[in-house]
């Protein structure tokens, strides 16, 4: 420990209490790796205020001592956006004891969560007021509002409501001189200079650290219909998603995974059965909301089918079907795990230009890497997929993250950028995108990027070495 | 004209031809002035570049030379946000000659205008593929992409589709040093860093100019019910506007007026009528799009009716009767200015608080300055409406606007900031409100507000005197 951090944990001991200062290494050590260990850092100690104003107290004392801090909610990014740096030069900053729900008010569709509530008591919060959060993905048992709101989070129910970005009325955030910026107001319109809000949300924590969010609440649908559809051709699919957006407004979701993607879940899963019969190279998950309930779907499809853009079709008969298909959906990353190690890639393109990405792209890495398996799967209709280039068979797997992946990383993110796409589409940039960003971004963005950074966190002690540079070539850390 | 904005005209000669710098002072002289006439500047040039790469010549060489620019669309700023200082210090930079709808994509839903394309030239653009961009306001005619954009405007169809910053996919803008950020592609999911396109949407031109946006275009409704209703009570106009939200997801308009603006209209307006009978204290506006069509709003307001939330309702029967009803609403200004002078305010608070605020600030405001009228009128479910306090009668307009305004503009505001409000809600803040936002903005907001303009206009060459102030108390320009 520096004698900056010792002096920062003397100056904080009477606000934060022996609960809110954690020093001994094993129960820090859990918090210095990512989920998917792929990221190690080292952190002297982890602090755990439980209030806004004990985080204000945090910031400011950092600040004064010039000590950079990693906030930290579930633990769950993609990314190593929460991990700490190697050289234990930052502590963590915890935000999972601020765990409370403010407020769910349902006439006016809003809710307070503080930054460490977890997703899925933030959903069982809404329900219990008859609303719902429309926004869920894989870790939803452990991402925090926090993380959501911070790293602008997307997922499975994007199509309609938009990634948090769209579900953010308002942020309360200490700023890295430590003082609070309190945005809470739930306002529709609200000019007053840049919005705050807006450049939080996705900021990853470098900007200032989130410590409550207004998030929007919809009503619950009273129809919900699941459908699963079959095609040759995800040209096709593309155009089956622009007919139901033309028969409803209430599309909710359009997921496509390919055959091998079903493969791999049929094998992994027990239990798991395949919505339609027969060998199909694409499939389609498909929801929606609409009050005038399946006939919107019935209607579209049989239509489609009619016109031979689809070869099959169902739609879910009960809610345990439908849970059934989206199982398949959220299996795949798991079940393509245990064929061998992969290069993932979290990334967008227009959604106009996704089937032919989808085809070209996959063909391209093949080529280029013999022997490795590439395809891409996820929101169709978000122009979103997770690509994975699978190693050849018989590939070491400490040789394949080591040397290949960096390799296949830049051919992929050159594919993307040539398609006018996204390399961080919903899992933002941490440090594991930090330098491809840097070296795929125009001068311009780069230096407005670092504009904004230098003047929110002149002195660097929030999250540095994730999402951006202060300078080109810069080390992560 | 000063010796270094002499050598910026010198240099940007040869680049910008005689049609891009106007020099005559009788062609500045329109645009040195808001609509209003409430601001008066001066400019010793006008510059006006017809193409993204003309404005980043004009940028850098303002950059080079550090001489200040004033970005103008349409001239239509509320709040003077578009008029040069009256020091001569800067020129003005008109957007104006870039107009042209660079792409219409139907199926995409999206449109890519430049900088000077006119609201009502975008909505033609659009309906001619068969789409429509939703918002809409009073100045259509004249308000252009870029400000609109810059300023985060809203309107009246707000309610459903949200403000600019909810239709803007992406934009292009010269940033301070002169360079080209290019975030048109319309991904619908990118986390490549702080959210550049929100950071520029309301930000008034001061830290980047807007030359194009990517704009979201919806579906042509295939039905929209219009109709009127009455009530005594704004607390019962909001039971309604959420008895329609539980109805519909495709509320458009919910907009309130109290019975003296329907009775300046109606005494104003040749052959306006009032859509109920009788004297009514409230009058609601209500719009939707719900596939279900007229069905919704018939039993939504029978119900209303029987519950006695509303004393009365009519449904426009064609479209002609539709826009009768429209011409009411958009008539209020003009008619009330004919009342004679008032002091007219463009606030928020939270929606469920907007029908007590009201009543309470109207009765304050006329308790404190004895004489005047005071009543708002707007967009009741966006929580914005247009306050206005009229002066009392034989009150004289020159001591009104000079002498009185300034004081009703505090009084009001710090109702608004009591009731949780924004003293800015959809007009910006521009330069009549730049003091009265430093007033009563918390310390962390203005540090952040100028940390980003210091951050991304170094210089200080974009619009100053607008938005926010550089540094506590220094004067507007």
């Amino acid at each position: 420990m520096t004698p900056a951090q010792s002096a920062l944990l003397a100056d904080l001991a009477p606000t934060l209490g022996s609960k809110g200062i954690v020093t001994d290494p094993a129960d820090i050590a859990p918090w210095t790796i990512d989920w998917r260990q792929r990221f190690r850092g080292t952190a002297p100690a982890l602090l755990a205020p439980a209030s806004t104003a004990e985080v204000a107290a945090v910031v400011a004392a950092a600040a004064r001592h010039r000590v950079a801090l990693v906030p930290q909610g579930g633990n769950s990014s993609m990314v190593g956006g929460a991990t700490p740096p190697a050289d234990g030069s930052a502590l963590i900053l915890s935000l999972r004891r601020m765990n409370r729900m403010r407020s769910v008010d349902a006439a006016a569709g809003l809710a307070v969560a503080e930054a460490g509530v977890i997703l899925s008591d933030l959903h069982d919060a809404a329900l219990g007021q008859g609303r719902r959060f429309p926004l869920t993905l894989g870790a939803k048992g452990n991402a925090t509002v926090g993380g959501l709101v911070s790293t602008n989070a997307g997922g499975t129910q994007v199509l309609r409501f938009g990634s948090m970005r769209g579900l953010v009325a308002g942020v309360e955030a200490v700023l890295a001189d430590g003082s609070v910026h309190d945005g809470l107001a739930a306002l529709k319109k609200d000019n007053r200079g840049y919005d705050l809000t807006q450049l939080l949300v996705g900021a990853e924590g470098t900007l200032g650290i989130v410590t409550a969010a207004t998030l929007r609440l919809v009503p619950l649908p009273a129809k919900r219909t699941t459908a699963w559809a079959a095609t040759g051709d995800p040209q096709a699919a593309l155009a089956l998603l622009r007919r139901f957006q033309a028969a409803t407004d209430a599309l909710e979701s359009f997921e496509i995974l390919p055959a091998e993607s079903l493969a791999a879940v049929l094998a992994h899963v027990p239990g798991a059965r395949a919505p339609v019969a027969g060998a199909h190279r694409w499939h389609l998950l498909i929801e929606q909301t609409d009050p005038r309930g399946v006939a919107v779907t019935e209607a579209v499809l049989a239509d489609a089918l009619a016109d031979g853009l689809i070869d099959d079709a169902t739609i879910a008969a009960s809610e345990a079907q439908a849970a059934d298909f989206w199982r398949i959906r959220e299996s795949i990353s798991d079940s393509e795990r245990a064929l061998g190690p992969a290069s993932q890639h979290d990334i967008s393109v227009p959604v106009e230009g996704m089937p032919r990405f989808m085809i070209e792209a996959a063909a391209a890495c093949e080529a280029r890497f013999p022997g490795t398996h590439a395809s891409g799967f996820g929101h169709l209709g978000d122009g979103n997929i997770h690509f994975h280039v699978r190693a050849a068979p018989g590939t070491d797997p400490a040789r394949w993250y080591a040397e290949d992946v960096p390799v296949v990383t830049r051919f992929v993110d050159d594919l993307v950028i040539a398609a006018g796409g996204s390399i961080a589409a919903e899992h933002g940039i941490g440090q594991m995108k930090l330098h491809e960003l840097e070296r795929l971004s125009s001068p311009a963005r780069l230096a407005a990027l670092r504009g904004v950074k230098a003047g929110l966190d002149p002195l660097g002690i929030l999250n540095p070495g994730k999402l951006v540079t202060l300078a080109p070539g810069q080390p992560d850390q």
